[in-house]
């Protein structure tokens, strides 16, 4: 089965894209650039959605659901954000379509055009201001704390599956408030909900930071950001949260009455993460047998393949798995017994490798006679035999041993890629090797578009939560003074 | 609060708007014929798909997604489908804007246009078995259970909030098996799943049945309905279930091969249902004082009001209330204590009547002083006083009570509402009356064609889960002779 995936040694692209396949996570589809997500991709999608929809409403937010389309003038009310975003998008300018007059088919019918075109949602900043501007007048109004679930369509020229497809499953979240201080905690709280659902869940380690002004959002004064690190020492942005000041509700004309009587425009703040986290939480931890879940994500945590020749073994052991399934499952553990009787073994055992469930039992006769089970777990590929009066409690501190050292694995590998650097020669060197380069920048997009030119390499963030960072030193590309260190890497 | 409301009485129509928008469940977007669902009525929602969703995968579903667009000529694969779906739909023709070059803001790029225009689906089969295409070759890929939860857009002319919108939400299963029976099963497995769901958790009677041919799915040999009566004795169909036979796996040419050798073409269902349930809801059970909502379904389901003149005594209200909902908490029950300090009690009291939330308790200080609670329920606007000691197991029992009772008071308006119809005078007068009229019918869509244009009337269904209906008789309308009774009625 295994065999079936390049490895990473030979093309770490490839073998991204053979897991993504082989695994069944996700395909492309016939519509250039849509991906279709399988089901067992969509499964563990959907556990990444649960816990998120629960930190959201943990932290006072509560979801709703705004068109798919955007009149083409809502694009422009923004000017920076429309010089972002409204290029490349799906442009709806007709609703019908009739009998082709001339030959099989349809054909769009000509005289069903659209007064205004719409656009398919990039994102939804300006049809969600239009709509607050009516929920909103008075200080009473606010905040409003509001999160999307849904699709949106970027028309990408180069898709890669999960990373950068054209249409994309995302949340985004959007609030209004009284004031810049309160809009800008909100901005923090969320990127640092974001960062724990990074750690805790994906047992992903990633870097809290800022952008720099020439990579924020299309319309943001700042903007959050969670960068991760790839096994190949690339960074992938996992999730942004956006400051946008006043400049929403300048656009929409959204005021509302203060306590004392005034009239001030409300403060916004929007936060997302999309399909793309299956690119990362895929790419920060599998290997060339396939994919390797975090246990608190993977839809199926422990599966049971059944060992047996005759059929009376397989009754025998599928009352033993029986009751040990009850008792996990009692624990809020998900299993799956592999009852298949079309399909060998061993050719189970690899595919439920590939699809990366994290702990893997089977049972033969012979381990009906000894009382044991053997226990294999999928991130370090060992195995072990285990009384089967112990296998519940071992499998239930074993999913948490897992969920500790897939983290453990993925921060050990990041720390050892995290490099300060302070020449040029040494900056392009290190940077070929696949790492992240903590570097002093003198602070200008100028310098920052130059490094970007040379060697593709962008700053990804300037780390808010590391005070290492924090010292003088001369900027590595300028040799102009600098006060912090920056992280540069290339980037998916 | 309850005045905003236009009353039944006077105009039902109006009442339903009013109720969806004032309820905070809905409102018209920017967009024509688009809603934006608000957090109230996305919260309902929710609870429909999470109870909806943990259903299918019980009976063995599993969820994946399928691309937004459709390529123009998928629509026309299938010929029935595309006479009933492909004409009022929206449709991509461009992939970028520009900047213009004549005046302000953006407009569509003519170099952008696509080679093939794109449509935004009405419905998911031409895609999805195109895709289904490269999952299926043997018997051994068989069945396969898919749920997808989307969006999906019909260019509707006249568009009602939930009813009937260009954009809705909805899920669609599309499964393909190895048999005609197989698929049968499923078709009818689903739609019981479906009126399950409605009398549980929505508390609404629903008649299942099967659709006349002209009443069926574009693409359908067969189509099963749950239909469920409004206030105003009109029906709304509330879910579908389709046996797709061999059409669409013959448009995509979708084989497998069979356990001896041979190669059928697959067999298809698929079934439905959307943001429309949330029109039926509302339609079925609220009063002119607003949205009575089934405990089953109210995102909220005890709501407690404090009541007080002075701060000290909030606060020993607060605390009591908290130790009450602690205790209901624990008991699965949502709740949610209303301490606003800019609203007066009394518009707390209308406004969640008007929200519909199940149950209300009330505490002031001369409740504190005899340890009693105002327990108030939405759906009689009956009030009593409780023992404090008491209120939480009473509180429990009457979340079960209002849920039976909504049930009950639906059910009981259903019934007195459906008439054996023998005569085509008759037939006009009930049908004036706002009635189901189970009516002989010849068989005929001429005859069917007839009633309906002459009294607006459809045949909902032919039931399939009520003896009473197969008897022998005459036709209400031509006088030729019938098998059994089906059900007329006006319709959402």
């Amino acid at each position: 089965m295994s065999k079936q995936i390049t490895s990473r040694a030979e093309n770490y692209s490839q073998w991204y894209n053979d897991l993504v396949v082989k695994a069944g996570l996700a395909e492309n589809s016939a519509v250039r650039g849509c991906m279709v997500i399988k089901p067992w991709g969509y499964a563990i999608w959907e556990k990444m959605q649960r816990q998120l929809d629960k930190m959201f409403k943990e932290t006072g937010h509560e979801n709703a659901y705004f068109p798919l389309f955007i009149p083409k003038s809502f694009l422009s009310r923004e000017a920076e954000h429309v010089e972002g975003f409204a290029k490349e998008c799906a442009v709806v300018t007709h609703h019908r379509l009739m009998t082709n007059p001339d030959g099989p088919g349809v054909v769009v019918d000509p005289s069903a055009k659209l007064e205004e075109e719409l656009i398919v949602r990039p994102t939804s900043e300006t049809i969600i201001w239009s709509t607050y501007k009516n929920w909103i007048s008075s200080y009473r109004d606010l905040p409003i704390l509001v999160n999307q679930w849904a699709n949106v369509v970027r028309w990408e020229m180069r898709t890669r599956l999960f990373l950068r497809t054209a249409e994309f499953l995302w949340q985004e979240g959007h609030t209004a408030h009284a004031t810049r201080e309160e809009a800008l905690e909100e901005v923090k709280k969320m990127i640092n909900v974001y960062a724990e659902f990074a750690r805790n869940y994906m047992a992903l380690p990633v870097i809290v930071g800022e952008k720099t002004e020439s990579e924020r959002f299309a319309g943001a004064l700042n903007t959050f950001c969670i960068e991760a690190m790839m096994q190949d020492g690339k960074a992938l942005q996992a999730g942004t949260s956006h400051f946008l000041g006043q400049n929403f509700a300048k656009a929409f004309d959204v005021k509302y009455q203060t306590k004392d009587g005034g009239l001030e425009y409300v403060w916004a703040t929007s936060w997302g993460v999309s399909t793309r986290l299956m690119g990362a939480l895929i790419m920060a931890h599998s290997d060339d047998n396939g994919l390797v879940l975090p246990p608190n994500l993977a839809p199926i945590q422990v599966v049971m393949v059944p060992i047996f020749n005759k059929d009376e073994q397989l009754k025998a052991v599928l009352a033993k798995m029986n009751e040990i399934k009850e008792q996990l499952v009692k624990l809020g553990i998900s299993v799956k017994i592999d009852d298949r009787d079309n399909v060998r073994s061993g050719f189970k055992f690899a595919e439920w490798e590939l699809k990366g469930v994290p702990v893997r039992l089977a049972v033969g006769p012979r381990d009906l006679e000894n009382n044991t089970v053997e226990v294999a777990r999928r991130d370090t590929l060992t195995k072990e035999s285990v009384s089967g009066d112990l296998v519940v409690e071992h499998v239930k501190n074993l999913l948490e041993a897992i969920e500790k050292n897939v983290y453990q694995k993925a921060l050990d590998f990041r720390n050892s890629h995290i490099l300060k650097v302070d020449t040029w020669d040494e900056f392009k060197a290190k940077l070929e090797e696949g790492n992240f380069l903590l570097c002093h920048w003198d602070g200008t997009p100028e310098t920052e578009a130059k490094i970007q030119e040379e060697t593709k390499a962008t700053i990804r963030c300037i780390p808010v939560d590391s005070c290492v960072c924090e010292e003088e030193g001369k900027c590595v590309y300028s040799g102009k003074p600098s006060h912090r260190r920056v992280v540069f890497a290339k980037a998916y």
